[in-house]
């Protein structure tokens, strides 16, 4: 795999601008790129459309909708029309996914919040389809289930994409968040079984982990087996891009050159 | 549910010595304590048995044995001789059980970890047998998936105590490391049909967590719904003490007297 399939997120290269990111991936040889909500909230979806159409970089993913799960009525219709204005702004970007993080509040039942998240996606399939955009969850760690998403294993999110039945709901595999499941090889064949593996994001479990947010660690230097990963999330049938998601305080404060340096390296590793 | 089913595990007053922390509880009527091994370490198990001996309060674990999945062999070996004279420091102190973490290696496939865990626990079933000791897995939260435990959901320990089908072999719910599960109340209700519940470990999950290893919360600072849990693990049969664990350099930073009171304040507030 060459770097065609790569893709990076934005906010891997959180002190970028978008031109920035722009001139420096296409610069490598990098295939895609994946737009954070930031950037289009400063720039403006139609400027950032207009600026990555003059690149040879294919829009990979827009990130993040989701956090369906508030308790009152009224925030989670609040959080229903913000969705449905990112999956626009997808629209807009040439995005055709947007990645959900689906939520979770802190006092409240998983199993409530579960239903939310369910009732949540299940009212914006009309306008994603209307849109061509899919919905696309992303289970996360374990960690995250007191206040960021109560979808925290694979076999969750599939159970919710299969129970949609649409092409327009799927689901994301992240090595960080899913890397430690037993199930997890049986749950990736099951994932692209029902054509629902829609995108794959890589990066690396640092040993030891000093921050839960903002300590992911680069390729190859943590204990995620990410080739084995891969070869399951191939083995299911996916050809989409790889992308890399590092939130990390250490590598925000590097030379972002030479961090971009430092991914397609070990990238490249990943390849041999 | 009066004190007498509390237990507190000596590392959640660590600053005290054991005759402190025996006085202190016993002061208060708490019925039980889980002794550290750090505590016999410094003190020697014929020590703190005797010093035992005086107080009101019964020994309900040894905490704690495993580490079982060292990448050498001979390191492994090393691991199942200190795992027997754990097994002996626990009968000699009069503690019913000796909690296994189960351990990880950063760079070794979760699965051969999970092999060795097997083949050590396997290994050492005759020794605690003769010693009347069971072995209690407790299952750690993914996060811990690294370097601590490959057994990260109940429904992995419940396998290894069901493969072993000995009352040896027993699990340990923590409410820590579970209560994210979507399974969780299947697999409480399993380990407890199965006869394998064993221990039961209450603390909270702080919203944020700033330390992933040492800053638990007090039952009901965070998001854990542990009366839900508890109520699961008393519908499954299990009538034992609920240990009170907790590694916080916020509280081990209190005066322990104060923080104790806490404890037994919140415990009792759970009762309500």
């Amino acid at each position: 795999m060459n770097l065609e399939k790569l893709c990076v997120h934005t906010i891997t290269n959180k002190p970028w601008s978008l031109s920035e990111a722009l001139d420096a991936y296409a610069s490598q040889g990098i295939g895609g790129i994946s737009i954070w909500q930031n950037i289009v909230e400063s720039d403006g979806a139609h400027a950032v459309a207009s600026m990555i159409k003059d690149y040879p970089l294919e829009v990979v993913s827009y990130v993040r909708g989701g956090f369906f799960a508030h308790q009152s009525a009224s925030d989670r219709q609040k959080s229903i029309d913000h969705n449905k204005k990112l999956l626009d702004e997808a629209a807009e970007i040439g995005a055709p996914m947007l990645v959900l993080v689906c939520g979770a509040e802190p006092k409240q039942p998983l199993k409530i919040s579960r239903d939310y998240i369910k009732d949540g996606i299940e009212s914006l399939i009309p306008h994603a389809d209307s849109l061509g955009v899919h919905m696309t969850i992303e289970p996360l760690h374990p960690m995250y289930a007191d206040s960021r998403s109560a979808i925290n294993t694979l076999s969750q999110a599939n159970d919710l994409a299969e129970y949609f039945d649409t092409r327009t709901v799927g689901v994301a595999v992240d090595v960080y968040h899913l890397w430690w499941d037993p199930n997890l090889e049986k749950e990736i064949a099951r994932c692209g079984a029902n054509n629902n593996l829609q995108a794959y994001h890589i990066c690396d479990w640092k040993v030891p982990t000093t921050d839960m947010l903002n300590d992911r660690g680069l390729m190859g230097e943590g204990c995620i087996p990410i080739k084995k990963i891969s070869g399951w999330v191939t083995a299911a049938g996916f050809r989409g891009y790889h992308e890399v998601e590092i939130f990390s305080n250490k590598y925000w404060s590097l030379d972002q050159h030479e961090f971009l340096d430092l991914i397609v390296k070990a990238f490249n590793k990943l390849q041999d």
